[in-house]
């Protein structure tokens, strides 16, 4: 009995982690969805992703830094910084932030991920305020036209592909790991399975009971949730090419600057229009599509998101303040 | 008869000309009063001064141009920026603003007067963006330390003078010219004087009726108005030498980062008290004190223009979307 009670005081604590990873948090928060020229309404791009509490920020446009004291965002968390290209509205918000951090008192290094111009224009601006920050900034050069991973641990893998822009210009996919197996309460406590042994369990590993039988992994655990995964696809023009880097995302943000009738537009600039960014949601599969980057002539965005659902139902605005699950 | 209807016709038009010229705005209205740190209620400094409807804009801190377009300012009629230093908080938004004058088609030339260094990251900002300005971009380099005219016309003198600050910085002085002279409306009536003599007389000319008796200016016409006079100064440390810079100034806008407990803080990082500002207002024996560039920590500002007022009554707080009549 004493030993029952032993495992059920474990299982109890095994619940426990295991229920604080399924509700680990996934979601988003949008902090800019305008286009290059914000509106008095609509702040240029930025989003942070919020894995867990540990917050990745991506793209940093004007004004990143007041959005996110506005919506409250636990900014400090931030270590990783992803720019998808130099176009100012993406991130010329991003020095205010550093010398904020600065004048804050930030100690931990922070990783920028950018064009490797990035780093001269950052470098000027510290220089020309006589600033010598009191953290380390750690730049990692995105190549040109380049798909590879650029962040890797054991709960996230981050990866950044080629997007279709007039400047070097990456998308990015943050992929949770593949989550470890459920353990099968009652079948763990019945076989009194040593503690020792369930992280094996967890990982696939089957269980030799003391008589020699072997339980297969199969009866002790059943499958783990689908891993979690965000695309991030601004700014470009229509390109199936990018299908392959998104699939199944759970959630896609993807770039609609305009709408269908401007798509003429769109393909000179290289953007894209509501119906070219639902034909890559749904093309590459994903649950959830997210539109944004929208241009400052809608002033009302319900036609927007009309048109997008007329292919891809499941999208939605992206609207400043908002958090979208994952 | 017909002659004197002719000259009551004349002075109709000249009081309107006249009376256009007296009620030309001169005002100033606050985009952005945070020190280095902006709150989420207070943006890194600008403002837009109006000289008869002809704007300038001095300095330009990140978010400026939402806080432009918010205030519904007409900001296509800035055709000269004014940036104090190379601190982000000052100038972090002009990157921003400019790529959006680009996009909305700008043809007319824009003058930006500062610290050398700023070209350069311009430049590296438009080359990573790929950008080729529709508009030309005019600089005007401004030596460190020095007191010297930056711009002038017939309607106003603009000039900028060294502040006390870690890294080069200057205040600047938008002097309006000396109004021409008020006619006495009836003595021209009464004389008969001929139109063609009216801008001498404004000038400061003597009349000679028919009769070869001279009429002196001082019978015919009234003093101008004072010319009014902006001052900026900010960021600064107490330093009484700019007094003469600034002397009589119709409205000063000294920063006050600090209330005066902090003064050893001010003192380090060459920044103003309270007690400071309205001691520098005090011996320039300006008109009306305009405070600002408010630290973080202040979240409510009564105490601080209480402080300010003990030392200087005629203070005003600079809050954002307010103007303040020149």
């Amino acid at each position: 009995l004493l030993f029952k009670w032993n495992i059920i005081a474990f299982r109890t604590v095994q619940s426990y982690n295991y229920f604080t990873f399924i509700i680990m948090k996934w979601e988003l928060m949008v902090l800019g969805s305008s286009s290059a020229t914000p509106t008095s309404e609509r702040n240029p791009s930025a989003q942070v992703l919020n894995c867990g509490d540990r917050l990745f920020l991506i793209d940093c446009g004007e004004g990143t830094q007041m959005q996110l004291r506005k919506f409250k965002v636990k900014f400090q968390r931030i270590d990783h910084i992803f720019i998808s290209h130099l176009h100012g509205d993406h991130y010329l918000g991003l020095a205010g932030l550093l010398f904020t951090y600065h004048l804050l008192g930030r100690k931990k290094g922070l990783h920028i991920y950018s064009n490797p111009e990035l780093r001269e224009i950052i470098d000027l601006q510290l220089k020309a305020s006589g600033t010598r920050l009191l953290y380390s900034l750690i730049f990692h050069d995105i190549p040109e036209n380049k798909a590879l991973s650029l962040f890797e641990d054991k709960k996230i893998g981050i990866s950044c592909f080629p997007l279709l822009h007039r400047v070097p210009t990456h998308g990015f996919t943050f992929r949770q790991k593949i989550a470890e197996r459920n353990l099968i309460k009652e079948k763990i406590a019945d076989l009194e399975i040593p503690i020792q042994q369930l992280a094996t369990i967890k990982k696939g590993g089957d269980f030799t009971d003391k008589y020699g039988k072997i339980h297969p992994n199969s009866e002790l655990t059943t499958a783990p949730p689908a891993p979690r995964i965000f695309a991030y696809c601004s700014d470009t023009g229509f390109n199936p090419k990018i299908v392959p880097y998104i699939k199944n995302a759970s959630l896609l943000y993807h770039e609609a600057t305009f709408m269908h009738n401007m798509r003429a537009n769109a393909d000179e600039k290289q953007h894209s229009t509501t119906i070219q960014a639902a034909t890559i949601a749904k093309k590459a599969q994903v649950n959830k599509l997210l539109i944004g980057h929208f241009s400052a002539r809608y002033d009302e965005l319900t036609e927007v998101i009309e048109e997008t659902r007329t292919v891809f139902p499941d999208a939605e605005l992206a609207i400043e303040g908002n958090t979208y699950k994952i």
